[in-house]
């Protein structure tokens, strides 16, 4: 795999009074599309949790908001690895809007695998280290 | 339209500390799903606002809780109008895990039309009563 | 205990873009003053759940929305227990706006006590039904 | 004003089934912050936005997740104003566990001042100026 790509809809409850989306909302995007793209592999982290005792924690992100998404805007972001470490990898994402292709979001998000039991660091899932090596 | 059908993945900003969905955000797939059973219908609320000067808003509700959803997993909700005045109508909602169709959530969402500057009542939409007069 | 009163500000992540709170939020509002309360009681739902193995969850709700907050309102929240069954109780909470005492919200919140790993009834601790019914 | 410090509760709606707060999540508590270093100076954005036609977004974020924080922890945040130009500001803040001082969240945000109808660059409010260059 090397770009993934997932499309989420912008709903009242991401909005703000400003009109627009709230800020922090377009971090919820973003994780909602790693998401997405984990189980694309066939990794749920449910059962990463409850099988192998694992999970993955945010442990950086910088991320530029370019341009407002309104109501009811479709949204889609592309998630791609940048880089991988031995219990960690880094994230480069976009939302753009649908409709016409503005980039609305640029983000790098650092993500850490962790024992979900002790909070130490922990070996990215094989599974998921053959994925992005091999795209 | 008689009942409308719609599907949202739980991710991991819907659950709590519990390790199930955060009771709150069930109100939030119940408005996801109005808003796409009325964007179904050609009635988006951005449009509704910008160019009819009209809002919906919640007037009340009631639910029951009746089992718990976890991370991950797909939810069907339905969505069908119960009842309509001039100026409000009643959705009755169900949501349903997709993998085993066990119900989760039951509600009666009242909903009201108002101006959007002055929020007094205004008559629904006759796009809209005409949808769901006709089904 | 007869009356518990809290008090929480209204934030942009509040707000929708109806310009005033969007609905759901109000029942995190009330969840936060019910917490609150039991905290006020001594009663830290981290500790229930890791000494006791207790968890609450909320299986019934029936709220009125009957005026808007908007951004930066100071919200006061009132709390009280209408009635305890062994592994339950039903809580009535109000929602009024600081500045002018306005009544925002009005809700009956059923909550049940649970066994946190098999998700069963549990008795309601005796902290509590003490505190509730020597008022 | 050189640091401005605020403190707020973790709740159940702020955590997610890892046990931890969910991670967008410190971006609202860091939002919470700003609009109450803003009150403090008297500069409500509900009056900026009404009466001035102002608005503050964010633009852009850079922040490490240190530590995770439980349900019902405090959290102390700390507040102050690293740079400054005509329309934008740069926020220097940080998020500790009150009850050990434990850092949990350190975050340079950018926000602009924008006018709230052409969303086009707007000075920076002179009482804002103001307080921030003479601490």
């Amino acid at each position: 795999m090397s770009v993934f790509e997932s499309t989420y809809r912008v709903y009242w409850e991401d909005t703000d009074a400003g009109g627009v989306v709230y800020h922090a909302r377009y971090l919820n995007f973003l994780e909602r599309a790693r998401t997405d793209c984990l189980l694309a592999l066939g990794l749920g982290q449910s059962d990463l949790k409850d099988k192998s005792g694992q999970l993955f924690v945010v442990t950086r992100i910088e991320t530029d908001f370019i341009h407002p998404a309104r109501l009811e805007d479709e949204l889609v972001v592309t998630t791609r690895v940048e880089s991988m470490k031995r219990a960690s990898m880094v994230f480069a994402q976009t939302i753009r809007r649908k409709a016409d292709q503005q980039k609305l979001n640029e983000a790098r998000v650092t993500v850490a695998c962790l024992n979900s039991e002790t909070f130490k660091p922990a070996r990215l899932p094989t599974q998921l280290v053959a994925a992005f090596q091999n795209p």
